[in-house]
């Protein structure tokens, strides 16, 4: 399709390093992408994140559909328009938020039936609608409208919803028509691993251009997850994007890597920087913890991002503290950056073929609880 | 005093503009100091205030002293240390605040006791103290702790806070040490002519480097302030620094400058921006108002600051619609840079001797009102 590719440059074990071309640029993966649910990443401004490294951003199209709606977005040139990000997009179907965030669904197989959390208003959410939203909003890539049970479902629900997502990316599949939005299926069928390995080839037989895997981080164990990538690993298209969605902390994506995966998003780096949690080489550090009130070290010494070149953990705190919103900004810079600079190194030790030492090597850091250490306070 | 200087450069009629030297650099004036309460600015990190030309910083007394605590920040560099603004910085007393935010205070000529809004903490703060803790914090300019009666009250309570803030000035005066800090004195009287004479010239006994109007802005006729500033104006020293203390709008400072005074502070650019309000070179322009729902100009379409340069007016509103940390910062860049600009260009204008004609278009145009103009909605 116009102006898209992807390709495997480099291979180190399971684990890849690619190059996925979009109309709006380039992304080198594995690769983070950073959650800009309203069109903007919360408290930070565009050229901060080109200037942090970040490449492609994701939208929801649940929330820009309700606020401020496709069509204004539509008229003002799409997300790239609208929001000034002139670097690639990604948004989503909407069928995570509204399983997630909308009152008074009503599910059949023709689609949702909801109520916006914003002003209550009745909308419809169906396979063809999801995909003339993100036609209207214009995101490079787009996904499929599928059904993501609760993490606690039993087998029955997931079963099917297992089934009404091939039925629905199928649907999608015959609605997409710009050539200029890449179209991926959604991989559901919970921590099964018969009724993954069902849906990768249900959706396989409808040739998408890039597969992701919904309907983890929904509270399964680490062991659930990676068991499920084990298995789709040598069953899906070895020469297309696998995007594990909404995983996870910085050990996650190291251990999904290690699995093939090429893309990842996750809302961690940012909620957990307005909640004052910073993520640190060598583990979490809380501002709320007292010990930070006069400390004057950066956040994270091993760091070169703009924070902890300017800021030390007492101002940091005392911002968080004071309810100002530079904490916000500054933390989030600071978290966000650790999640690119590692996904950096990543792609780095795979072309180098020192991934798994890499790995090792960062999940032991990761983990440290040294007594006077920046990261011991939050295990 | 060391690294200090002031000099009146040009004059145009009264308006006067200048050269502040401070230990940690130039101040151009008349110059508007955008104010950082709790020793940042909401919303704005300190590299982006550098970049749209703010040169000086006001920060809290009050605030600090409570949290996060002068000790602490002394302990960290004091205020340029502890923030990493290493330009210069003006710290107020702690009066204003005591008498507007504090609970329970009780005031006699020892000075205030007060409990904490933050923790209900009791405290007492006098000349000594608040001279103390402002050498702890370390601006460059300190003010003398000085009683700021409300706006209606009557003459009596008004020439007693007078009365006061004279005696506490001469403590002030005795208290201060650093050498590194210019300490100005506060006129207060009110409306009350005889009184901001009165108080002018007991302040002037003590020769301070430069003076302070206080008690403006505070709920009082514009008239009523143009007046003291009129009366102040033949007074005060001509070749001390004069600050207009919390005033006001791009309107206010253009008045105030053609009466003489150099330098100001105020929150109305960057608390308006907050809360939805621009300014812009034709009036103000609130993000609440429908009209801009879909509108792809630049909220000030007259306007070189970064967030006119990348943002329409229909995303600055969608996001300060949903909440997003954003608006504010790019709402908070654009109010400010207004502010800053138009001060270099007052600055320009009375080097050339044309600074009525700039004030008088200026004025024009910030009145406009025109149908489909940037600005009429909010008169």
């Amino acid at each position: 399709m116009a102006g898209f590719s992807f390709e495997v440059t480099a291979r180190d074990g399971r684990a890849r390093a690619g190059r996925l071309v979009t109309p709006h640029g380039e992304i080198e993966t594995p690769a983070f992408m950073p959650v800009g649910t309203a069109g903007a990443v919360k408290g930070v401004l565009h050229r901060d994140l080109r200037e942090i490294g970040a490449r492609v951003l994701l939208a929801n199209t649940y929330h820009l559909m309700l606020r401020p709606g496709d069509a204004v977005i539509a008229s003002l040139g799409g997300l790239h328009g609208f929001t000034g990000w002139d670097g690639p997009f990604l948004t989503d179907s909407g069928g995570y938020q509204v399983f997630s965030l909308a009152a008074l669904r009503r599910i059949d197989d023709e689609g949702v039936r909801f109520r916006s959390h914003v002003d209550g208003s009745p909308h419809l959410l169906t396979p063809e609608r999801s995909i003339e939203i993100q036609a209207r909003l214009g995101a490079d890539i787009v996904m499929a409208f599928d059904e993501c049970p609760p993490g606690d479902a039993a087998r029955g629900p997931i079963e099917e919803a297992t089934r009404r997502t091939s039925l629905w990316a199928r649907r999608c599949r015959n609605a997409h028509r710009r050539a200029d939005q890449w179209l991926f299926g959604i991989v559901q069928g919970g921590t099964h691993l018969d009724l993954r390995e069902r849906s990768a080839r249900e959706l396989m037989e409808l040739d998408f251009p890039g597969y992701a895997v919904g309907g983890l981080s929904v509270g399964e164990p680490r062991e659930g997850r990676d068991l499920v990538l084990d298995r789709l690993d040598p069953l899906l298209p070895a020469g297309r994007p696998r995007y594990l969605m909404g995983v996870g902390t910085p050990e996650d994506l190291l251990d999904s890597v290690a699995r093939g995966i090429d893309l990842f998003d996750c809302v961690l780096p940012t909620r957990n920087a307005r909640n004052g949690q910073l993520f640190t080489r060598t583990g979490r550090l809380s501002l709320r913890n007292a010990r930070y009130r006069d400390d004057p070290r950066p956040p994270d010494p091993e760091c070169s991002c703009p924070t902890c070149r300017t800021t030390s953990r007492a101002y940091l705190r005392h911002l968080h503290m004071s309810g100002e919103l530079t904490a916000a900004t500054l933390a989030t810079v600071h978290n966000l950056f650790l999640y690119l600079d590692i996904m950096g190194k990543v792609r780095q030790s795979i072309r180098l073929c020192r991934f798994e030492e890499y790995r090792r090597e960062t999940l032991r850091r990761l983990a440290a609880v040294d007594e006077d250490g920046p990261a011991c306070d939050a295990p």
